[in-house]
């Protein structure tokens, strides 16, 4: 090769086709879990999309029609906001855009990537555009196809038409080959069974492609709060994200952009960090230096912050978890565990929910002898890659022998991470990374959840110990009241009676039908 | 919120944007990880830089300095043929920008991002840029500072000085915060030796953050064949993909575009697909309709092709892996099985090599008890995310047992995919998806190595049941020779000799220093 020929081939291409050439990273491999992301996707959207709306409960169509061999059509509908006739381009048709990436908001999606990905895979493997129908309730409908312009990451949209009627929500159709339905624990229906177990406010219509109608109805009627936009807290922010938030701050000094910007930064705390530091916070938050800004965080670590305010997330909450589990999984014995708020990386708060059923529905149905583990993150569940997934990771590290917690044991753990931003591990949003902070938060709520199942395991044991022994006195009976009457010349009978009421005063604590 | 308030948030963010706030996609995660992460990238862009030269066999240089806690530099150099000044940029500091991409060759790196991430999570570590220094062995030296714009997703070159001096070559110092160095099997050494494992001709310098330097000489003197350029295999290509082509072919005709931009269509093959398929080949590529390419495509899938040629694919080599092995893990056995190449989605040809090694060094010295399984891709090594990787899959779904192999055995097995286009899972390319072709693959020659272990373990246990056997016979010789020697009345040293040569005789087959 000619000296620098191979630096002429060099290209710029879109986040597009990037994602279309490695469509794998966002969930696109294998039939089963292509069909599972695309609902994933459009059902993620959707509710983000519901309660975007205060007072809305969200109610949700999902469909899934046959079309031929490894080739469906998937259809979902909500009762959301619609969207407004030049949004839909920006909404479905292009990667990286959207309302959630800036926010610092507890939101199921957050990338602006999924639901482009979905349109685009539909089209890839069809050749056929989206239908989208949407309407606000105001009286009219709005309906086009729209496909994605790859080489320009670019909406394009046809066959445009507007009409009255009444609608208020968005349907989306798109068509897939090259994809399987299947039942099982990768399938759309276990997807579907808990979503709505860590969304119980949730109603939704389920269409499989059989024909078969399942209706999930709310277990709760109130409507979860909205989270609030938060901002950073000041334990764990990182110098870079701090130079960056100082550069887009609209206060003239740096002790107000400290006080406005960031939560838990009172003025009193203002004066303690400026007398920890070598310069002036009266500078301007733009003419913040590397090396202050690296100062300023060092000091924010040495600092007591109050923890992040709780209202800025939702998580499912321990009455509604307890609730959906009673409903899905009527175990024997359950716990479930809310840790408070913590922060990892750049300040971002989350929180931990674990709760722990034994015994009924609950354990692994699969055969493959190991504790069943439901991930959720900001009430969406993670069905793929489990083997990277930080929860996964907390769940194989505890020691759950030492709570007498063994391969077979009937447990089905469910963790719900709750946060402002989840650290994904990839594009296709399958499993949490691995942060220290998280992984520690998850271990210990778990520990706690194990702990209460070990004491009522332990319970249980000696109770099942102690109804052995009774059965043995009870087997004697007979035999020693018989050498007892010969012994005494007391009435037989009287004996046994006697010896009877014995045993069952002293076996009180051991319930008959045991 | 007010009605559409939402949509007015809506805003568009660049590729960087996307990776800087999920930089754990590109593999920064985790203090140690991070730091191997940033060395793989360099050290894969180097090899690649390299061997774009024919003749040039590559000599690297790789040093780790600590400046803090938590805190180093890394300084990777090679001796390939240095960036053009105007390209320096592209190169380093603007994701999705390169000559990867399009290209159709097997190559370590193939997106875009790696090389820009490193130079980025540099950045927002340490608020420094990368110096970069390079040669084209012109008597010119160019050196400058970049940083990326992440805004703009584009680099920012500064402090650029030119001066006179005889350089070939590229070097790159990045600082790092926040990670960390140690030694073990996800660090920087490991990742070091594991490379020199894959590419024998590779020679490297290693200076670790106490200053001790590691020379790895070259296993061999050869420059392996550099990959050719390939064209797509019918067998497997999809319909978006086939219409992608037909946009950009140069032919006239469908007949000629298929001739000329694919691999093993002769004309020949053209007439037998035109008389299987209802359209007439003569109109032109552009005007090709998506269902008469998923016709084309069903077609090809029923029609015999050649393999793809084996050029545009070069694996390690058996003997070179025999040799690599040999050097570093000292087996009792080993086995190298080199598969056919095969193709999977896209018309993607790959190549699945594997090596089992038993004994000497082999096997996992972690104590987890688990097979060690060294994971390559275009011999590149893989060591995180290794529970999602097709590999580990592969290795687990084998049953080992059938082959006399169990968890304790002292095992190592390696497996390097070659490919055009390595499906990685996410964007910090550290596991393999499952694509099923691959999976089967792999699958295959694992269990063609772990047949040929099986019979050696077989042979070598039967070995040790005849060595006892003699054994058993040789503790009774003295007294047997005695007793023979009181009835018949014979010497007892000879019966005894002559007992012996018997024995030995019998069981000739057994060494006699096992």
């Amino acid at each position: 090769m000619p000296k620098n020929q191979q630096f002429k081939e060099f290209q710029e291409h879109s986040v597009a086709e990037f994602f279309k050439k490695n469509r794998q990273m966002l969930g696109y491999s294998g039939k089963i879990k292509s069909l599972t992301t695309v609902v994933h996707e459009y059902v993620t959207n959707m509710i983000d999309a519901v309660e975007e709306e205060e007072d809305n409960l969200p109610e949700a169509f999902v469909k899934i029609e046959e079309m031929g061999p490894e080739h469906y059509k998937v259809i979902v509908e909500d009762n959301g906001p619609g969207i407004p006739e030049n949004y839909i381009g920006k909404a479905f048709g292009q990667m990286l855009a959207g309302t959630k990436f800036h926010r610092f908001m507890q939101q199921r999606g957050q990338q602006g990537i999924g639901a482009a990905g979905a349109v685009m895979f539909g089209q890839v493997t069809t050749g056929k555009p989206t239908k989208i129908i949407t309407g606000q309730g105001d009286g009219k409908i709005l309906e086009c196809e729209l496909s994605i312009d790859v080489k320009k990451n670019r909406a394009s949209i046809n066959n445009k038409k507007t009409y009255s009627g009444e609608m208020k929500g968005t349907r989306i159709e798109t068509e897939l080959k090259n994809v399987l339905y299947q039942k099982g624990r990768y399938g759309i229906d276990e997807y579907l069974r808990r979503t709505v177990l860590a969304n119980p406010h949730l109603k939704l219509t389920y269409v499989d492609p059989e024909g078969k109608t399942i209706i999930y109805d709310r277990a709760v009627e109130d409507i979860p709060p909205k989270p609030k936009e938060a901002k950073p807290h000041p334990r764990g922010v990182t110098v870079d994200d701090l130079l960056g938030y100082a550069l887009r701050s609209n206060s003239h000094k740096i002790k107000s952009f400290l006080r406005n910007d960031f939560t838990r930064i009172s003025g009193k705390k203002v004066k303690e960090i400026q007398k920890k530091i070598s310069f002036d916070l009266n500078k301007m938050p733009k003419d913040l230096k590397w090396d202050e800004a690296e100062e300023l965080v060092q000091t924010f670590k040495e600092t007591d912050f109050m923890r992040p305010p709780t209202d800025v997330l939702v998580p499912i909450g321990k009455k509604r978890l307890e609730k959906a589990v009673e409903e899905q999984l009527e175990p024997e014995f359950k716990q479930v565990v809310e840790r408070k708020p913590k922060v990892y990386r750049g300040g971002v708060p989350f929180i931990v929910e674990t709760a722990l059923a034994y015994g009924g529905k609950a354990g692994n149905n699969n055969g493959d002898n190991e504790i069943e583990i439901m991930r959720f993150s900001n009430r969406v569940p993670l069905l793929f890659n489990k083997g990277t997934c930080a929860i996964t990771k907390a769940v194989k590290s505890v020691d759950w022998d030492r709570y007498g917690i063994k391969d077979n044991t009937p447990v089905t753990i469910l963790v719900n991470f709750t946060s402002i931003h989840v650290p994904y591990i990839g594009a296709g949003k399958k499993s949490i990374a691995e942060e220290e902070e998280i992984l520690n938060e998850i271990r210990l709520s778990l520990m706690k959840t194990g702990r209460k199942l070990g004491k009522y395991l332990k319970g249980k044991r000696r109770q099942r110990k102690r109804l052995q022994k009774k059965k043995t006195f009870e087997i004697y009976i007979p035999e020693i009241s018989k050498s007892l009457s010969e012994i005494t010349g007391k009435k037989e009978e009287e004996i046994k009676k006697h010896l009877q009421s014995i045993v069952k005063q002293r076996f009180s604590d051991i319930k008959e039908d045991e």
